[in-house]
């Protein structure tokens, strides 16, 4: 039987229909009062979704292109920095930091736990060298959301970094409120585009920290950024991907169409639904269940259900994208992603082609057990499906 | 009256209609067959356009982007490199090489003037710890196209790095039968293709200078790469922009489709035309008036006419987007482009609405006089217009 194709996966996600179509306009110059427009109006709104009044830059990059600046816009070879790392994102960060010289003082956990923030103080405490505090606001591969209110909290007397690609748009975060000073993000998520922009928002403690470092750099330099986009109209320095620019500007509008709190209700709700739905089947979730805002829900494959046959079946029989776990948790988990552009009937679709998939694969599921516990969260919500 | 838009600027490039359709189509995801299908198709292309066996990577970056990633993979700080600079892109270089502790050998020539590669041997043979040399193919800026086969001899015991962002695909650069070791480019020039996309290829004698290389680097990491590359299908250590690699796949077969070396021949022709109408209407290029592939025509605005007023009133009574000097030429030169999905009949109603701006300022020219010598050009090729 013919499938539709459906993506959950956490990243790339689903486009809207008009984000989609926009990518199919003409490219037009970027040093134009036209590209201007489309460009002043999505700086404004990524102050927005960003929730913050600090300078944002895009730059033609993936999200670890962004944080790449990041690192080495604020920091100097030998800079202590102190990376929590509870999953595969968080191991990117101490790697790439160690790439550029700083001395990382690694926080791990266990992929699946949460960030003790307590421990983020603490460490910061015994060490007064520190000089920045880096987090996953969502870590992709596991699902789990970090706590950043608090870690911004415990991190408040040095520069606090937070990786928000898979979580920016979806999970909440109040840059300014709570006080983060940078914020990486990506176009691929919660921001309903396709891959290929990465951001990065700078506070006035972080321009101060980019003044003193001396990390080689060029691309992703701030100073160049800034210089152009304080022309008018902004600009960038080097030549912007125009049509993704132009897609976001769809897509962004489309979110403040939604209302930005809506949105981040929205998520809140389709998170609670696959949990329902997964745990509603007899699976078990991995990593903690709570009721908070997730990008991400991460199930262990059940006894005797190798996780990657799980997720080939789910696509080739029922055409919907999951993923496997990564690295160390590779076979073991799937992940459903529900970060961006999804609705009711996307997760109600994607936990009715799960029980399927098991139940050809031998594994004894009750149909219906995981949709209808699925279909309880919206219904109690007020949401038909 | 209505006028439609006319991209002709040297970059972004306008992309061929089904090009454009393909940035329509679902975003799928990057890990499974079938965009490893497209990638692997994309890879193959691509080494026929670099007309190259070595490893090319591509990025979700700027040129210039893909550009840093070679200073960082090949380059230790202190290390000396020759760097030719006869325009923006040639200084750009200079700052980016002197930006990451390179000791920067500048080769500086007036704009619009091309390399002497006689220069180039003498000032190698003078310094012997010299490691590379950088020349840029085609100066977007002046229009100007550097002797690469010359550079590439002149160059043949130390790296030869050309940025060919402006010119692979318009001019000529046969990197193997050049020996040329590191070309970078991008996607919006005449690969027809949205910005945001930089390229890399790498020779066996950079990969050695890459086993030595000091510099610190994470996302645009050669080894990276090839680790991602060598998976079955082949991969990209980061999300790729999914959508922008299934556009260039589209626009790289059908340049396949014509013909690459008629691709080549077609970009002599655009130029030939283009230097013909500007020369017709009775004004003077801007830079060596030679018979051979360019990727920008470049002109001097007349006596009494400001370059960038030019460029204004083209855009804005007739819909036809050519472009300003850059640097210390602006105002005083204009820039046609013709690198990329460019026609007969878009140089013709280029330099027809040149000639119309031109009588609307005031400036004396005879209608029709760089549109006929145009027009002579398609016809004694046999191309009717």
């Amino acid at each position: 039987m013919m499938n539709k194709y459906r993506l959950m996966s956490p990243g790339p996600t689903p486009i809207p229909p008009e984000v989609s179509a926009a990518g199919a306009l003409p490219i037009i110059h970027h040093r134009t009062p036209e590209f201007g427009e489309v460009f002043t109006r999505v700086n404004e709104n990524l102050k927005r979704v960003f929730m913050t009044d600090n300078d944002i830059f895009t730059y033609a990059a993936s999200g670890t292109g962004a944080f790449e600046g990041a690192v080495q816009n604020l920091f100097s070879p030998g800079d202590r920095v102190l990376v929590v790392n509870n999953g595969n994102f968080g191991e990117r960060w101490v790697k790439m930091g160690r790439a550029f010289g700083l001395e990382v003082i690694e926080l791990a956990y266990d992929w699946g736990q949460k960030a003790d923030n307590d421990e983020v103080a603490e460490a910061l405490a015994t060490d007064p060298e520190i000089k920045a505090a880096i987090c996953v606001l969502s870590e992709t591969s596991t699902g789990t959301v970090n706590d950043i209110e608090g870690f911004a909290r415990a991190t408040e007397n040095v520069l606090t970094v937070v990786d928000a690609v898979s979580g920016l748009g979806c999970c909440e975060l109040r840059t300014d409120d709570w006080g983060v000073d940078v914020v990486v993000a990506g176009s691929q998520k919660a921001l309903m585009t396709p891959p290929g922009l990465g951001f990065v928002s700078v506070s006035e403690r972080a321009w101060r920290a980019h003044e003193e470092s001396r990390m080689p750099r060029f691309y992703f330099d701030w100073t160049a950024a800034k210089k152009a986009y304080e022309k008018t109209p902004p600009q960038t320095p080097w030549t912007p991907p125009v049509s993704l620019i132009m897609q976001l500007d769809i897509a962004l509008r489309q979110i403040m169409d939604e209302g930005f709190e809506n949105a981040l209700a929205r998520h809140v709700l389709l998170g609670r639904a696959a949990r329902a739905g997964v745990k509603g089947m007899g699976l078990r979730l991995f990593g903690p269940d709570e009721d908070m805002n997730t990008a991400v829900t991460a199930a262990w494959a059940p006894e005797g259900v190798d996780g990657k046959q799980l997720v080939r079946v789910v696509f080739e029989e029922h055409g919907i994208q999951i993923a496997n776990g990564q690295g160390q948790m590779s076979g073991k988990i799937f992940r459903i992603g529900h970060c961006g552009y999804f609705d009711a009937y996307d997760i109600i679709s994607t936990i009715a082609a799960i029980e399927l998939a098991l139940e050809s694969l031998g594994h004894p599921v009750e149909l219906g057990s995981g949709v209808g516990a699925a279909q309880r969260v919206f219904s109690k919500s007020g949401v038909t499906a």
